[in-house]
């Protein structure tokens, strides 16, 4: 006999008679006569409530006996609940104990710190919050794949393993098959060509040069993959390996770039509040009273367009004192992003055209010289979320704009190829998964967003 | 003005005035009068006809010297085509000319072998095999994600740095950002205290181990994304770098497991049969012949169920020579599978129970004690394409199996909690979805279903 999920029992219209439960136990409370058990299977946050009266013949031996997270299969009726707070429970007609939680099970009836949970990052999705962190995640995950496809986007899967350094920040993992205990060395070097891949080789920070070739092919494509930075920072806001969306363009400058950024935002997150409305609940009333209200206003209002020199402007006449000051030219810190979004526009700020000198090579220069076609948006309670540009098509401009960064030209032909044969203009942005789920349950620390987190000195699981 | 996609105007009922359309040009022919221009955009596999006509100011200037592979901009009417071979085509009002592809762009009107289209991977896209193996390579991930949400599963990201190796099989990527120039030391050993997660990080073969912790929590899950492989062997079918979908089901035993996997396949090549027609018949064409005829077998047959004993009765009954002999107790080879699937039963073939001495640890043992709850699935074309099994839920059972097989239990100890804290049955598989590519395309050569694929030596783009 298949099992029926919980989700689709309370979503009936109808009693069902015989039908097989099976899950985990939230709690357990006896009446003289009969026990309730609140029953979860993780397909969704609300459990169901088991009737499990005296007669049933492992009534005493098993049924009184059941733990918090003990397993249980259920046979029985969904009849329309006696008691308030439900609408339905399922009255057992058998019930066997399939596996008791010991008295040791780290999660019992009441609240942990996520700091706690995360030293239990494997038993922390069966807790109501991290069971509906993991199913968000997973929609969203739904969302970004279906606003692409249907616009016509094509899902790349750009490698993990490179050889090139897409932002130049030298925050690189190394991937080597060398014995490190014995590293084989050719005049005084690192013998490389002994490696796996024959050279250096390292985990992607992005795909995007990878997607510009595939959008100068088969028009709009995107990425949604694994992306890695080996920064050694403890902060709230990174991790070692985090999920990006990358889409890319063809024939699409700035202002196409930012239309759909606030489409896509905008999109998943009204998606979100219709679709995952009873996880997205539970965010709202324990984790941040504030959500609902910004999710609102991100899903509502126009997001604004702030020139990068406007917007230095605006804060240095902001009256307000910040730990870093601005300068045009100075790149914008976090402090500086949620004043403009928070307190001066009250609204998502897209702020674009950066300086050249503290933007990447890939972005296209504009007519002044010396801004780029940059754009980052910046959205409440998160800062920027999304980063992109048009790119730089031009070839002997992308040329100039690499030896004036320091790259070596030789290792990127290929990208400078695409350059070479039918150049068009371009246009694409990254938008850092983990950053949007922050924002969409108020979670605070990445840490919490991830399954199974790697940061500095953390790799269990 | 936006551009239209030419797969939208190939597929409108209706003419359509003043349209703007933007691509690659494929082959221009020039009458006295007029240029005829054939234009790919990347959105579909089709071109559309464009008519240039002399009376264009720019005639002489750029259209007469167009090149196949320049991007053109193109204004106009769509209208009933003049000529055969296409409904529609688009009468030009204007025509840009945005790019001119040099003389030595390598995509010259004329068949390319495989192997030189790999050396230039980053162009390839743009011819139409290529264009369409990767429009395919993305219908078919949409088609996973919505076969499993459709039947409540939740995508989970399982992490690519792990410190575990699922499969024990020791080929591992190490991740290192000690600098191998002077990798540091302490007492004679590497130092891994000083290493970026405090010791040693590899990356992921499998999601399995972290993916089951989420079935225990979210009852069914799985995971689609990249896994690694440092196996020095260049065949046909072996990449360094590629993607599986790994399905995990808590409450499911091994027929639930079989069940579902003959579902997903058969679903998805029924998607691809119905929705990328299109591409699907340039690979019936010219790359496979038998195509179709494999596609619909797999579709509409029900797959064999065959006990790994029988498997190896019927082998050694074959009347037929093989490479690698078989007793009870061996592996099988590619070439047995083969013969199972196409031979003998012109069917796929799941053979499940095979001896637990040649399956990781993490298998259900059978009450006979001298197998395991394993299973494959056999396609004809591809041999094995899903490897799966029931789980191990017992502690005991698993810490012996652990034993056994030479593995130190410590650094699983989380994995082990989840058969202290409320162990349920379950199991899930594996797909490697270049392998199913491979098989609704019929490519022969997994580095030709990549986008940029990761071999032995092998690191450009």
């Amino acid at each position: 006999m298949q099992r029926t999920k919980i989700a689709h029992l309370l979503q009936r219209e109808e009693p069902l008679a015989d039908l097989l439960i099976k899950g985990w136990v939230r709690t357990r409370r006896d009446s003289k006569t009969f026990s309730f058990i609140e029953l979860n299977d993780g397909s969704c946050l609300k459990n169901i409530q088991v009737i499990a009266a005296e007669t049933l013949p492992n009534y005493a031996e098993d049924i009184r006996r059941i733990t918090t997270g003990s397993a249980v299969a259920v046979r029985g009726d969904l009849v329309p609940s006696q008691g308030g707070g439900q609408r339905w429970e399922v009255k057992a007609s058998q019930l066997v104990l399939v596996s008791l939680a010991p008295d040791t099970f780290p999660l019992q009836k009441k609240r942990h710190t996520d700091e706690f949970l995360r030293t239990i990052a494997h038993l922390r999705p069966r807790t109501n919050k991290y069971g509906a962190a993991f199913r968000l995640r997973s929609e969203l995950s739904y969302a970004i794949h279906r606003f692409f496809r249907d616009r016509g986007f094509r899902y790349i899967h750009t490698p993990v393993i490179t050889a090139s350094d897409c932002e130049g920040a030298g925050e690189l993992f190394r991937i080597t098959t060398l014995d490190l205990k014995d590293v084989p060395r050719n005049q005084g070097k690192v013998d490389t060509s002994q490696d796996f891949f024959g050279r250096e080789a390292y985990l992607t920070v992005s795909g995007q040069l990878s997607a510009e070739m595939f959008a100068l092919a088969l028009g709009d494509v995107y990425t949604f993959g694994p992306t890695f930075r080996a920064e050694n920072s403890n902060t709230r806001r990174h991790a070692a390996e985090f999920w990006m969306v990358e889409p890319e363009m063809a024939f699409c400058d700035l202002a196409g770039n930012m239309a759909l950024a606030q489409d896509m935002i905008q999109e998943i997150i009204r998606f979100v509040m219709k679709d995952c409305a009873e996880d997205l609940e539970l965010f709202a009333r324990f984790v941040d009273k504030t959500l609902m209200g910004t999710l609102e206003n991100i899903a509502s209002s126009d997001f604004v367009r702030l020139p990068y020199t406007q917007a230095i402007e605006i804060i240095k006449q902001a009256g307000q004192r910040f730990e870093y000051p601005v300068e045009w030219g100075t790149d914008l810190q976090t402090e500086h992003e949620r004043f403009l979004t928070e307190t001066h526009f009250h609204a998502p700020v897209i702020v674009y055209d950066y300086p050249r000198a503290i933007k990447p090579f890939y972005m296209r220069v504009n007519d002044d010289g010396r801004t780029v076609a940059a754009m980052d948006v910046l959205v409440p309670g998160i800062g920027e979320i999304v980063g992109g540009s048009q790119r730089e098509e031009r070839l002997e401009v992308l040329e100039a704009r690499m030896a004036e960064t320091g790259m070596r030209a030789e290792p990127y032909w290929w990208y400078l190829d695409s350059r070479r044969y039918a150049s068009v203009e371009h246009s694409g942005f990254g938008l850092g998964f983990e950053r949007l789920l922050m924002l969409t349950t108020g979670i605070s620390n990445i840490r919490d967003v991830i399954p199974f987190p790697r940061t500095p000195g953390s790799i269990d699981f």
